[in-house]
């Protein structure tokens, strides 16, 4: 009797993550975790559903409508699933208003997003969110960027650069371009292409947008500017002194690198980069994005200051800056470079524990209990059935260690330990058997 | 200009989990993540979004009323929130038929109900799984049963008792009582209520609902059974032996508990209960489910096993069995008895360092990295201002030391920690300061 039966399938743009790659991330989100917590960042959990007019107007109508409507029967209200975590937290700092300031909290949960799926890009992700409201001090955001310097490192990043801009800055870049408002967002649109199209293809695309000649000239000489933080915001200063906007931005970059480097983040890992603009419209102090040279890949961490979110929920307004890490590329980039240290592997186990017939079973259970007892990750293959199967088991799931108790082995109280990867067998006494995986697992870290 | 702004609430039956909260909560995953990898459990994820017709017909439909449903601008299918973890690893055996078998995972990730919001129920909620597929074991169900053990023990809990019973027992049970198919469902109802209204109240409750005189005499025979799980089983043989599926039923079960004696699990937390009956209708075999005698909050553990329910996403079945762990209950009763350890605080943080002004920041700056760089979770006051008000801070937020430098102490090479609990002041070399922390930390601990 073949019962009817469903075709097992995901929604679009949606997934599993199975063991093998969910060891990995758990790696990489505990990492960020540490050193989260480690900033003093304290954890804070969301729900997934928001009423819908929590998420309306912050993002603009594009993003809008990728946003995921939710329902239930009889339900009266017009709820909706979280697009990011930074609006959550607006509302949680509006919501509880005796929360301590600065409150300084990271969050790392999904998020939905009814984007065109393509390689790479799903429709539930996750985001990796660490802020503090409250301060308007330049220092929350050079923790910032130290935090995130400090997350690469500490994964194992040898080469990245966060770019460091300031909305300030490019307002007052238009200002000093003599760009009509409306024709800000496309100008601005150009220069987030530098890095793409070089010089030459801003130049042409302003062109084609009809700026004039002489703003161009003048943009260009601002684009052109390179060299260390300092030399660039000395430059920009020159040019741009005459407006105020952009020399409050730049004060806030020049206060901003000065904590870095006494945070002592090496001048290598950051750099102003004025072409950079970053998308989301609530940005208001400094902003920073951080690229890898290799794999071509965009930014892996965002971030900035918002100092008039909150405002929307609460009539006392609360500065606030954040930076958010794409843990999904983050990821990508390491497997491509084989980032993982040696104990990420394929299984969280480390010995199986076979069983050789139900009548010695007992024997195989006291021996996982034992391995356990010590904190040695530890499987007993629970369906007890020829040896060479479970040890194809073993192999196929990469677990590095087998045990087995055959009769003989129970009767003179030994075990037989097998490194399943390079066949190595060892015989030893039970007693011993703790202390022989250990040494074993120590030769090869 | 105050903008229109938006009353910060979240959807009903919907909650923020604050700092407070989460650090006990991580605490307490991170305890039963640790125990599920050591039996060799692999972590999981699939998404909180699944097509509605993966979820149909699993849960009876009153629980089906219950299902959120979900969509976006041009979508086409039909998808819900998923309404627990196991629907969706069935789907992922189905889907993924190269998985090795035995197949062990965990996942501990939010669900969604709307059922009427009370006290401690909310409409998302964590569940917390651990299952095997793949093994027609007993083997499998004692290692469900050792983990709910361990995980229990290791958070501290010294009283619970792990109520076992088996599908096919409950099945032969109303074979015995020669009760019709269709009354089974009341006559299990009733049974069920034993720990809560006790014989005398399941008799009466039988009466109204028609059960004949001789039937319930019989089956009250067997509710009156004590005792520990041999001499149950041995009285439950006794009665049921024409029976052949309760001949089975008690056979599983005799397996198992030789299991658990094997394994070392203590006889005082677990007994065999007939009348414990279990809600999901997809059981085929063992169940199980943990309750505490105090304080009275329900099951906070259960599970058992389902060898049908992936059958109806493959043609392939493959028998399967978990547990799951009630983590908002475990926490409920772990803070009424104060069972957290006293590292598991009201904040992560372990050290503020202060700030005295923008002159002596960059100090501050960099006694917090020789603090991080020692692991230790330290915070920087990001916004300069009075101590008095940096002093506050940290002791409405529980932090244990705050660290002062002022132009003396940075003169002198020094700082001062203070230790906010008993008021208590240091004057430390500055390099001497990690050691300090540590030192006063172990004291406490």
């Amino acid at each position: 009797m073949a019962a009817p039966f469903i075709k097992p399938r995901v929604p679009r743009g949606m997934r599993d993550i199975l063991p093998e790659q969910m060891i990995p991330r758990q790696y990489v989100i505990g990492v960020i975790r540490e050193v989260f917590e480690e900033f003093g960042f304290e954890p804070l959990q969301t729900p997934a559903l928001e009423l819908s007019e929590v998420l309306t107007g912050k993002y603009g109508p594009d993003a809008e409508k990728l946003i995921y409507q939710a329902g239930h029967v009889g339900g009266k209200e017009d709820i909706s699933l979280r697009y990011d975590l930074s609006v959550p937290l607006c509302r949680v700092i509006a919501m509880y208003p005796q929360l301590p300031k600065p409150f300084k909290r990271y969050q790392i949960d999904p998020v939905w997003r009814a984007e065109r799926p393509q390689k790479g890009r799903y429709r539930q992700f996750f985001q990796c969110d660490a802020d503090t409201v409250g301060s308007e001090s330049m220092l929350a955001d050079a923790e910032n960027v130290n935090l995130v310097y400090q997350v690469l490192t500490r994964l194992g990043f040898k080469q990245f650069e966060v770019n460091i801009n300031d909305r300030k800055l490019i307002t007052g870049i238009g200002q000093f371009a003599g760009v009509p408002t409306e024709q800000l967002g496309g100008l601005y649109r150009s220069i987030d292409k530098l890095d793409k199209i070089g010089l030459a293809g801003v130049r042409s695309e302003l062109t084609e947008n009809q700026i004039p000649e002489p703003v161009i000239e003048k943009l260009l000489v601002l684009l052109e500017i390179e060299g260390d933080a300092e030399t660039v915001l000395n430059a920009l200063s020159e040019q741009l002194d005459e407006f105020e906007v952009a020399r409050e931005g730049i004060s806030e970059l020049e206060e901003l690198i000065g904590y870095l480097t006494i945070f002592g983040v090496p001048e290598e890992f950051y750099k102003v980069n004025v072409a950079m603009v970053r998308g989301l419209e609530y940005y208001t102090g400094p902003i920073y994005e951080t690229v890898v040279e290799e794999p071509k890949i965009g930014s892996i961490t965002g971030g900035g200051r918002y100092d008039e979110l909150i405002g929307s929920f609460s009539r006392q307004g609360h500065p606030a800056t954040g930076t958010s890490f794409g843990i999904e590329r983050i990821i990508d980039v390491m497997e491509e470079f084989d980032m993982f240290p040696s104990t990420v592997g394929k299984t969280v186990t480390e010995v199986l524990v076979t069983v050789f017939d139900a009548d010695l079973a007992s024997e195989s259970l006291k021996v996982a209990t034992l391995l356990r007892q010590s904190g040695i990750r530890t499987e007993v293959y629970s369906r007890p059935t020829r040896i060479g199967t479970q040890m194809k088991y073993a192999d196929t799931k990469g677990i590095p260690y087998a045990v087995i108790l055959g009769s003989e082995e129970v009767e003179a109280g030994t075990v037989v330990v097998r490194n399943l990867a390079n066949r190595e067998q060892h015989i030893v006494p039970r007693a011993e058997l703790v202390e022989k995986i250990k040494e074993l697992s120590a030769s090869v870290t």
